[in-house]
């Protein structure tokens, strides 16, 4: 996606309030691996919404700037405590925070980040701007992402070891991994805006529409995706004998020799790429691919209607570009 | 020490309190050992301090129980990831979180564990009872408290594989890890209970100093209590190598034999219990004991001192009775 100046000027105002954030020298074993995680980086994509959904909803975006900190800080010590959980090595092709240090200082140093942010969030008990409702509600719409974040990441975790997920656990697991923050980021942006409640509701829809379409897209283009293009080779997942959305629906629709193929495949420790193909094949065949190709695309549908109900703006362009770029994406 | 009716009143209040909050049953791996951290349970001190603290500012004790259950969970949050970091498979003579499920569901059911503390306070967001300036405060109070418990904690960490630890070092050490939430909970049951500025920075100082003596205190016990009654053999420190207030002062004190006495003896992987003895005696004859036991009182002193300023009342009686009964142990 080409940035625009907006988005530009957005993510400078992200980095210069991450830079900001004057932490302590001592302990090192601490602030460290802290420093370390933020500079390591990513896109800024959920702070970045937090500022879009402030400026969306006619507010002052600097007022937005403490919680889309917050939010970004948030997000980077679940990297550091999520890449403890899988033993990834590498974060944005850096080694982890774990692997750099050991997983005593990644625990630590994450749990100090998650206090941090808590305290980026104070701004607005201590702000004029903001009545004591919407302090309260930031804290509480913050704290509600977290748990659910946690509940997510622990759904994952039990999926690994169980024979049977459902549908619907399945979504449940993807709203909390990736959806509730995205929300989390797009409301706090409303509430910095002094929003309606029915604005903020709109907003957290939004994240929730957003982040479930974008999970379920990264499931999909597992599988059809132009290899060279999305870096994997395709069925990586299948290879992986990973449970997907995609592998759900299939045993779901399977009849017993698909399914049978489907779970050899899966169980398999080193899977015959034919194997993996004829997997492919029997989502193809049974209408799997389609459907959800057609459920990510109705998702992105609802994040724009949602967006539709907002006054124009340079935001509103904005958030608009974004879902349809991500929409349109094929890697 | 005896327990008064008030004592039991207020353990009570928080028993129901930490038993009323409702868990989800789902994810599993999340509540079930969140739910077991708690129940492993522990004399409740923290959460009693806080409505203590409420109780000797006039302040309508039940009005801080959600500030003494954050306490509390966060406490035990804590414990859970401590007990990662440290390889302690018991806590409390049960099996500890990680030892009973695993790393992993330790330090995700951990995170939760604080996000839930959070949840707790909200209580002051949503109350009538309280201003913004009040809910403010309680968020910062808490949120400082955290960070100094996890600084406390990484240099604990770094004391480990340090040469040298200076006393100052040793003290900023077991503030964070002792006395910041005790002041934590104590500055909370003031704020809970309207309390001054001046009254919230008197309890506040007062957990300072009952955190230090008892910490102080816990490493002196170790050298001079009767093993009998405190459940370790005399100079358990000086067996495992721990640098503790005692070995830090001695070794301040030190000419080159002792010095050399001292540093062989804890470096030794099994050290002769003759030697541990000798580093006892070298302690006594250095006045470490002495000056230590003194630096105790000292601490305790001002924490009754402090304690002084407040009106009369069962809560100035009960906490009075705790300073001295801890003051006066000798286990």
């Amino acid at each position: 996606m080409t940035k625009t100046n907006l988005h530009q000027k957005l993510v400078q105002k992200i980095e210069a309030g991450l830079t900001a954030n004057d932490l302590p020298s001592s302990p090192k074993t601490l602030y460290e691996p802290y420093s370390y995680a933020i500079s390591v980086g990513g896109k800024r994509i959920r702070p970045v919404l937090t500022l879009i959904a402030c400026g969306l909803c006619d507010g002052a975006v600097d007022e937005a700037l403490p919680a889309a900190l917050a939010v970004e800080i948030l997000h980077n010590f679940t990297l550091v405590h999520d890449d403890i959980m899988d033993s990834a090595d590498t974060r944005r092709g850096k080694p982890s925070v774990y692997k750099k240090w050991n997983e005593n200082i990644a625990i630590l140093s994450g749990d100090a980040m998650f206090a941090d942010a808590y305290k980026k969030l104070n701004f607005y008990g201590q702000s004029d701007h903001f009545s004591k409702e919407e302090f309260s509600a930031i804290h509480s719409v913050f704290t509600d992402a977290v748990i659910t974040v946690c509940e997510g990441q622990a759904l994952d975790m039990e999926f690994v070891d169980r024979k049977e997920v459902s549908h619907d656990e399945y979504l449940k697991m993807i709203a909390g991994k990736t959806a509730a923050l995205l929300s989390c980021a797009l409301e706090l942006g409303a509430i910095a805006a002094h929003a309606t409640p029915n604005k903020r509701k709109q907003l957290h829809n939004l994240g929730y529409e957003m982040g479930l379409a974008f999970q379920i897209q990264d499931d999909l283009l597992d599988a059809t995706a132009d290899p060279e293009k999305f870096g994997k080779r395709p069925g990586g997942d299948i290879f992986e004998g990973k449970k997907t959305y995609l592998t759900i629906l299939a045993l779901e629709r399977a009849n017993a020799d698909q399914t049978k193929l489907i779970e050899s495949t899966l169980n398999a420790k080193d899977p015959d790429p034919d194997h993996v193909n004829e997997v492919i094949s029997v989502m193809k065949e049974l209408d799997v691919l389609h459907d959800i190709a057609e459920e990510v695309d109705q998702h992105y549908q609802k994040a724009l209607d949602l967006l539709e109900k907002f006054n124009p703006s340079d935001y509103k362009k904005e958030l608009e570009k974004l879902l349809i770029f991500l929409r349109n994406r094929d890697h």
